[in-house]
Formats: structure tokens, C-alpha cells, sequence
């Protein structure tokens, strides 16, 4: 059986606009699928109005436990919520989730190194518990998961929505033939920044050693590339990268191995 | 099959004491059993913080799509996650659910007469999807649901939580022997609201009538009270009422038909 994790970044989320069609586009895509969400500007913006100090280190947040509460009602509460009720009015039958329901995603709180990034939860997909999510796909439910996970000992953690995607995409790849898609505001992996259709559509992992060797892919988009070839090194079958607003064209980039 | 509904008030919530001892008591309950939960204070408290306005009619809360918001990111976001969250790590598989979520609960906006409550969603028992609670509770699952429920046509509506609890105990009375349970800050209904241990340990239906009759249940506990007999003529078996740090004592009043 085929499963699709499809990730969604806060600028679709945050976009009165982008975010039905988007959710039009999800509700149309076929077969046993995930959503997995983050929040983007709302949470910042929601904790200066209510005076929550934004800390951040290299350009990473560092979540205080105020934030993580805001965190929490931002992604789990707000947006979470208002994906899963659009969904619902699509006929998609959704299930929205954080990494605390059923026990979904249990995480460590990330160990004090040079830098203390506060309330942020490191993952592993051996603990994922698949056979809970396996259960609500086989019901027909489509889990909706934001970016909240907890220690297990009682306390909510934020942990990047891209790692959530793909760590659950690794977890399911014994059981499934797994697919991971990364939405976001351009049409895939560019070969020219300021070329908006200069989409490459093909990269394997070979390719990409070259891309980045001749600096043609951009620092932002590294991260994303490195932890979708992770997660093909651990089974994933494929990754795509692509519009949000897309979702159902075969306008992409196509990552394999 | 037996399975008990146990609804608490905004007071234990909000109250970082009293939590996590009736989180204790909770995941020690034994049985089959479902958490309802509303938010109280904090809403109100962030609204105010967020310059969104409280508008309240005859003591009832006009709800706002601002204020919508912030009682989703409050119950269904902070609330929700927290209570989980505090379960998991007490052993309990905890999955915390708002109306829109599996579309457990469909709401009809209250229609206006003459008042405009706002976005407030009416429920009735008939259209809870109880096939999804069955097929989590068979999985072991603890459902812990907050106020928050949708129109089916992706707007999010809120609903009292002491009617939750109710509609829900009375959707699920056919398929098991039900027991709801409204816990808060008194230990049951007291024949003196001076005397904190007058608990009046049996209600009928006749005695309910006279206890009204004679001005000896206050104000504030008609609507629970009359909530609870709608429930008992529509299948629940037993209604209790009881203090929510009690949960596992007999102190209580007991309410049948």
C-alpha cells in the first residue's frame, strides 16, 4: 500500500488566500495521505502582542516555556483546527494530532550543548508509534499533525515540522511505500533563483553532491534537501519538492536516490 | 459495556494545584471512560490581552470569530495538549479531540433570535459520530474532548461543555450502560451552600422537583441539574455530581430518574 506525507510550511498556513486552495488540492490527492503542518509568523506574532520575548540563536529559535505554550496554541489549537474544519467541509475525513495525542510522536527535550534552544523535542523514528497511525488510515481518517511533540513526562516540546514529516515518513517506510512531499512557494528545486519555472525535476543523490558543490541550490533550501535524502537513505521511496498551490501537477522536483 | 463521561470546569484547569491532582484521579478511574473539558478564565484573560472585546448577554458570552479563535487556540490548543499530555505521562493513551476532529461533533450555528450568540454551535446526539468514539475506545483510547466544535462547512463554533458532555453521554446510551460525571469545586449538590459536606447523596427526579420547588439548589446549579435530567430521560443511567479532586470517593450526589 502507497502512503503520502505532504508537509505544508506557515506561509500557505498564514495566507487567508493560499490556504483553501491548498486544502482543495489536498482533499483531491489520492490515496492513504498525512498532513503535516508548522506555523510560521502567527506564533511571533501572537507573542510580542502578548509581550513573550522572541529569542533566537543562528537564526533558530529558542523556545521558552511561554513559547511553547503559545506554540501550542497557535499550531495545535488555531491552526490545527481551522485545517482540520476545511478539510471536513471538502469531505476529506480529518483527524487533526499532535505528537502528544495517542502518544504520536514522543520526544526528548534536546540536550544542553553550546546552546540551550529551551522547550524543542528531538525525535527518532523508532519511537513513532506507527501502529496507531496505521490504525486511523485503515479507518479511512486522514491525520493532520502539527508541529507540538511532549517528553512523555508531561510536558509539550516544538519540533520543526520538516523533521516531523520526515521522520514519519522513515517510520512508516517498512509498512508502506512511502512518498514525502514538501510544499512551499516555489514550483520545486530552482536551477536559477530568479528564475521561478527554472524547476529541476529530476535529482538523485548524486546530482545533488553536484548542485550544492557548485553552489547552484540555495543555503535555505539545504537543509530541506539533506533531511529528504535522509530520509531516503532510510526507505522513504520518494521525495518531492513543490508549490503548495501545485499539489496535483506534475510540476516538481523528483528526489531519489 | 459500561463507560463513564467525567466533564471539568474551568476552575481545576486553570488551577496548576489542582490539575495534575485530578489528572491523578483521572487515569485511575477505572473503566472505559471519556474527559470533557471546557476552558474558563484564561480565554477571557488572553481576549483581554489581545484587545479582542468580551461581549456578554444575560451572563452569557456572545462569541466573536476573534473570540472563536482564541477558545480554540485556549481549549483546543493549550488546554488540550496540556491534559494530554499530563495523562500520557500518568499511563493513560490519552487523544485529544475538539467536534471538527473525525467529525466527532457536528454543530448547527445557534440560529438568532433575539440575540445573536455569535459563533456558538448546537448539538444534538443524533448527529455525534459515535462509530469513531466506539472504534477509540475499543483501541484503548481515552478520548479527551474540549469545547470547540464545527458547522461541517469549515468554520469552528463553540459549544458549552457541559452540554458536550451530556449529548455525548446520551449518543453513546444506547451502545453501553453510561455514566456521566460533572465534576467541580463543591462535593456534590448541598442542601446548605454554607455547609460544604451537606451533600445530598440521592436526587430522584421527584426530589429534584422539590429541592427546585423549595429554593434549596442555587441558581448557578439549575442548568447543570436540568441538563442532567435531559440526559437521564434519554438513556444515561446514572448522573454524578461531585467535587473533581473527589473523583474516586463516594462523596457525591447521585442523580437518577
Amino acid at each position: 500500500m502507497e502512503i503520502t506525507i505532504i508537509k505544508i510550511g506557515g506561509n500557505i498556513i498564514d495566507n487567508p488566500e493560499a490556504l483553501p486552495l491548498f486544502l482543495d488540492a489536498f482533499s483531491r490527492y489520492p490515496g492513504k495521505k498525512i498532513l503535516v503542518h508548522g506555523g510560521g509568523g502567527m506564533a511571533t506574532h501572537m507573542a510580542k502582542q502578548l509581550g513573550v520575548p522572541t529569542q533566537m540563536h543562528q537564526g533558530r529559535r529558542i523556545t521558552s516555556p511561554e513559547m511553547v505554550k503559545i506554540a501550542a496554541m497557535v499550531y495545535a489549537g488555531w491552526f490545527n483546527k481551522m485545517i482540520v474544519a476545511g478539510l471536513q467541509q471538502r469531505g476529506c475525513y480529518a483527524i487533526g494530532l499532535s505528537g502528544a495525542d495517542a502518544n504520536l510522536i514522543p520526544a526528548r527535550k534536546r540536550p544542553v550543548a553550546d546552546v540551550d534552544y529551551g522547550e524543542v523535542g528531538d525525535i527518532t523514528p523508532d519511537e513513532i508509534n506507527t501502529g496507531i497511525i496505521s490504525y486511523f488510515i485503515f479507518k479511512e481518517l486522514v491525520p493532520v499533525v502539527c508541529s507540538i511533540t511532549h517528553d512523555t513526562h508531561g510536558h509539550l516540546l516544538n519540533t520543526n515540522a520538516d523533521t516531523i514529516a520526515a521522520t514519519l515518513s522513515i517510520a512508516l517506510a517498512p509498512f508502506y511505500h512511502t512518498r514525502l512531499v514538501y510544499c512551499f512557494e516555489q514550483k520545486g528545486v530552482l536551477s536559477d533563483p530568479q528564475q521561478p519555472d527554472s524547476v529541476i525535476p529530476l535529482i538523485t543523490r548524486q546530482s545533488y553532491l553536484k548542485l550544492k558543490a557548485d553552489n547552484v541550490v540555495s543555503d535555505g533550501m539545504i537543509p530541506k534537501l539533506d533531511t529528504a535524502y535522509q530520509a531516503l537513505e532510510q526507505g522513504v521511496k520518494e521525495v518531492y519538492i513543490k508549490h503548495a498551490l501545485h499539489l496535483n501537477d506534475q510540476l516538481e522536483s523528483l528526489l531519489i536516490l
